[in-house]
């Protein structure tokens, strides 16, 4: 039968057909007329797993939608990897922007027209055609692999952490590997190591029980708003320096390796000006955009209200102004410790003549694996085999709820590895899977075994 | 027959039945229900001067409530006088903390019951009874007296400016007196010889045509709210001092004589801090409360809005943000050239790194009378006789947009002068008249007319 990437190389079609048939169930894991939908869909998974030789297969009840299991234990001595996946998706509308239904896929150009056949039914399906590979060519795979599937990644992995915790000895593992990341682009992978945090709370100023006239108590009464400007000022200051007092010291600093390995992924400002119509870039002094996005801390003001926004003139001093604030945080920053910090310092530096609440409305973790870690070396190595070029060692500014809850839940190292293109219009119209990179990344992914299968305990 | 404030003290009982007749008609000018109830108002208040011997009652259209006009120009020689009032009321909304029916006018405890008792029906019926009592016990007025009184005020004098325009030789006069203001206290007179003027405008600020991700974006975009709260930190300082260059320069310094009235009136900070519910005064460092609030221009924002309002967390960078800003301004300064001060500082000094637009909303010019004007001289002898009290001479941190108008058309010094208590509950329920207060008050607005008759051209 040859070996796993010869067996890929010849069931191209076949792929690309297994994967049609997934995404034409509509599992929008948000829209409730789409639950029953969702569920058909995880039943479809667990098929697949099934037909492919995993064991175990199982469709999870959580307390919303459910996830899918299946894993082949079989290879005592080796590594064991928790894979994950989702196979929910994003709504469709506005649906007359579709050049196609978004749940009849259609090839065009190189291309495979269909929501989901990127994030991440398409990444999804290219793991079960490398292990269909594996198993088919070789009779079995080069490590012990458990395959977990959610059915809630685009509405906040809700359940997760619960379903993780009352999973815990079947989740056990030695790594995790999430594929639901993008490539740099076309040829050229990337191994994402890194995820930002977050601390987001609310500050509310308050400096009246009721709105006041303008006329009677402007020059007596403090403004809520203008003490919150002051806050605000006193947190960042224009330069882009967080101002928090201990902010930076637990910031885990960039290596020379970081760098040199950032400086590889071309950064076009003028094409981000140009989608965001931004007049300029702005950020923490003595960092690329590319690093400051990465690896470094942010505060920023995500909304800001209060007193009189309706059209026309209004004399009032409002009674009250409110912000919403999150921190962006990087390894080794304590989301706690961050939260105090802010708290503490916005209670000595406020106007006094306020009162001013702050709320913590949510946290999570920053996420870390060295790059220097076996599980990262492992894939680098797959990856530039299958590739012919060194992937990428990048991190995303963003957060994964998932990969948060099982770094800190399973404690277990995580790879975040992804096979299709940053320009997918994920979440957006038309959607689209690039097909080379589909029929690489199944070859990447039967890769990606084999390396890790090499990691000395 | 006596002198006026004889026959004044005889028809107490007459006058507070002439004036519950007029309260009786619910003139509010904000409610279309009522526009046949206002213009029935206007029509009884021509009859009301035509009864006392006024000439030539007129109801005047305008473009929105009619306005009522009557004159006595047979003191040749002497002085002419516009004494302007309104007869509209405000809305009587919420109903149910009334303690009786807003226009059935009930007395209570020395206290008379009823919407536009004191604002401002009863100051328009002392003056009709003044009139009466010097045209019935002298059958001539000392001076030459144009009444107008204004069907809109509760509604921002909506077509006043037009209606001057169009009126200017039937308003032509050598002074105005306006009673729509309140009293110091029981017993304790007030002249009003100032007004603050204002500038209302918009800051939006721009970072981007779309809210941004803030995982993405978040140390790589400008955040548009923190731009905007740098700006108005440039614009004010933490003190409460305006740091827009100039913006000091044209204002007029409070003399020792003003500072020394001002004293004289009370201010209870803490009274103030329980009504408002505040936690402190605030404002321009070197001055009082009440220096700030009358004589001292501010910078205030009114509304700030962008970004995320909801409840929760929604993790962006908004493309914008706001704030409605306004300025209160005193004499001399001139709206349009701070409104010019205040764009330049802002294009000046705004983070470069946004789009910053300023857009004026509305303007109004600042208005006095001079403390040693002669106008103002005769009005403090006139209550001080009256009242055997000192009358308290002091100013007023809103506008009366009437005053503004007539003081700009009319090119006549304008006195402010009320015969009711600051503790009215002027446009809220249970708005009541104090009965001394109103009978003193025809006698003081009888020695008035006495007084500026005396005025030496």
């Amino acid at each position: 039968m040859g070996t796993p990437a010869q067996l890929l190389d010849e069931t191209r079609e076949q792929g690309l057909k297994e994967l049609e048939d997934f995404l034409r169930i509509p599992s929008i894991s948000s829209q409730p007329d789409h639950a029953a939908d969702v569920r058909r869909a995880a039943g479809h998974l667990a098929e697949q797993y099934e037909r492919i030789g995993l064991e175990n297969a199982e469709v999870i009840e959580t307390g919303g939608h459910p996830a899918v299991y299946a894993d082949w234990l079989k290879a005592p001595g080796k590594p064991t990897v928790l894979l994950y996946g989702h196979y929910d998706v994003q709504p469709v509308d506005p649906l007359d922007l579709w050049k196609s239904p978004p749940f009849e896929p259609i090839r065009d150009n190189g291309l495979l027209l269909a929501r989901g056949s990127s994030d991440d039914k398409g990444q999804i399906a290219i793991h079960w055609q490398a292990i269909d590979a594996w198993l088919r060519s070789t009779g079995e795979l080069p490590l012990n692999l458990k395959v977990i599937a959610e059915g809630e990644e685009e509405v906040s992995s809700a359940h997760f952490e619960d379903f993780v915790k009352a999973n815990l000895d079947k989740l056990k593992t030695d790594y995790c590997v999430v594929s639901d990341t993008a490539m740099v682009g076309k040829g050229f992978p990337a191994i994402t190591y890194g995820l930002r945090g977050m601390v987001y709370f609310e500050i509310r100023v308050e400096a009246a029980d009721v709105d006041m006239h303008s006329g009677l108590m402007g020059g007596v009464a403090p403004n809520p708003a203008q003490a919150l400007a002051e806050i605000l000022m006193r947190l960042k200051d224009p330069s882009g320096l967080v101002l928090v007092p201990g902010f930076y010291d637990e910031v885990r600093p960039l290596s020379d390796e970081e760098r040199r390995q950032y400086a590889r992924v071309p950064f076009d400002e003028g094409s981000i000006k140009k989608t965001y119509g931004l007049e300029a870039l702005h950020g923490e002094p003595g960092f690329t955009p590319t690093e400051r996005e990465w690896a470094r801390p942010t505060l920023d003001v995500n909304g800001i209200w209060g007193g009189y926004q309706g059209p026309g003139s209004k004399t009032i001093i409002p009674a009250w102004a409110a912000a919403k604030v999150s921190c962006r945080l990087v390894p080794d920053q304590d989301p706690e410790e961050v939260m105090q910090a802010v708290s503490a310092y916005i209670a000595e530096v406020r106007p006094k003549t306020v009162r001013v609440k702050v709320t913590e409305l949510s946290r999570g973790e920053p996420w870390i694996t060295p790059v220097d870690h076996p599980l990262i070396q492992a894939a680098r190595q797959a990856l530039g085999r299958v590739y012919g070029k060194e992937p990428a060692l990048i991190r995303s500014g963003g957060s994964i709820p998932a990969v948060e809850v099982m770094g800190r839940r399973l404690n277990a190292p995580c790879l975040l590895v992804g096979f299709v293109l940053p320009d997918s219009f994920a979440h957006a119209p038309n959607e689209r899977l690039d097909l080379d990179s589909f029929y690489t990344g199944r070859k990447a992914a039967a890769a990606l075994w084999e390396e890790i299968a090499r990691i000395q305990p």
